[in-house]
């Protein structure tokens, strides 16, 4: 594909088919998801490879601890939110590639049945020191319950492609 | 089961059996892992559920991407990092409750065959400012690949129990 296509393609599909570059995002700017509810069976099934603790694995077990009822792991929580993150309209060309998080919270546990969605807003962009054709957006999401209650703040860093450089112009 | 016996089973068991209360821990504890294999099509599975991007997919759609070739996602080594924490000697009582992270960093990514493990180091600890019989102790987690990599770091904020108030003392 060459770039005067890739340019075209994202003005037709508002950048949704071929991605953002680092030029094509602000600060401000707020992207969001569907919603994916969480499914009991599947839930469990991670607490059993990754997480396996009874408060993630058995309603029963879980009702005499701190939760007091069956819940999520917050890894779970994190997994779906970036599912929904890679169906949001958030698209940067390239992918999205973390390079970290400077937050990660869990303000309140997911259950089974919980309908979630994100809200992410752009807090911060940035050309990469070490790398002319690439720099680093800050980007704030917030997963929600369908009480519209967090259940999980993370605030990653992530790496976009400049178009600057990927068009020549440099 | 008595606080008697927890305290019997603790000394029995140097506490891995009931687990540590925050009067057991202190700044500077080091608490180790085995080692657990990445598996190729169980990484790939996960990425097909929660981070479905070419370069946690497919080898061939890999190599034209920013990784260069097929790289875990970020969120998979968190699950498996969780995994190794519960494996490990941290063992609090009443289970590995994360409030957050204060930091998160994928410094390497993880492929395919790399052997992972961890180190954690307990950073601080104080009581709940709330809750009077519970405690929050911060731990950094190094996850480590066979050449003693870190793949990723994460600083964590733990609840967990305080023996006192347990005991009845207050």
């Amino acid at each position: 594909m060459t770039v005067a296509n890739e340019t075209e393609g994202s003005k037709r599909a508002g950048l949704g088919e071929v991605g953002r570059y680092l030029e094509d995002y602000a600060v401000g700017q707020k992207f969001r998801s569907g919603r994916l509810q969480i499914v009991q069976e599947r839930m469990k099934m991670f607490a059993a490879e990754f997480d396996p603790q009874p408060f993630h694995l058995d309603e029963e077990a879980a009702r005499d601890t701190i939760f007091k009822g069956l819940v999520a792991s917050g890894w779970y929580t994190a997994a779906v939110t970036m599912r929904l993150l890679v169906e949001s309209d958030l698209k940067p060309a390239g992918g999205i590639v973390g390079a970290g998080a400077d937050e990660l919270r869990w303000p309140r546990p997911v259950q089974p049945g919980d309908e979630l969605r994100i809200e992410s807003e752009v807090l911060e962009m940035r050309p990469s020191r070490s790398r002319p054709d690439q720099g680093l957006i800050k980007v704030r999401t917030t997963t929600l319950n369908q009480n519209d209650e967090a259940v999980q703040i993370v605030v990653a860093n992530l790496v976009v492609p400049r178009r600057s450089t990927r068009d020549g112009a440099v």
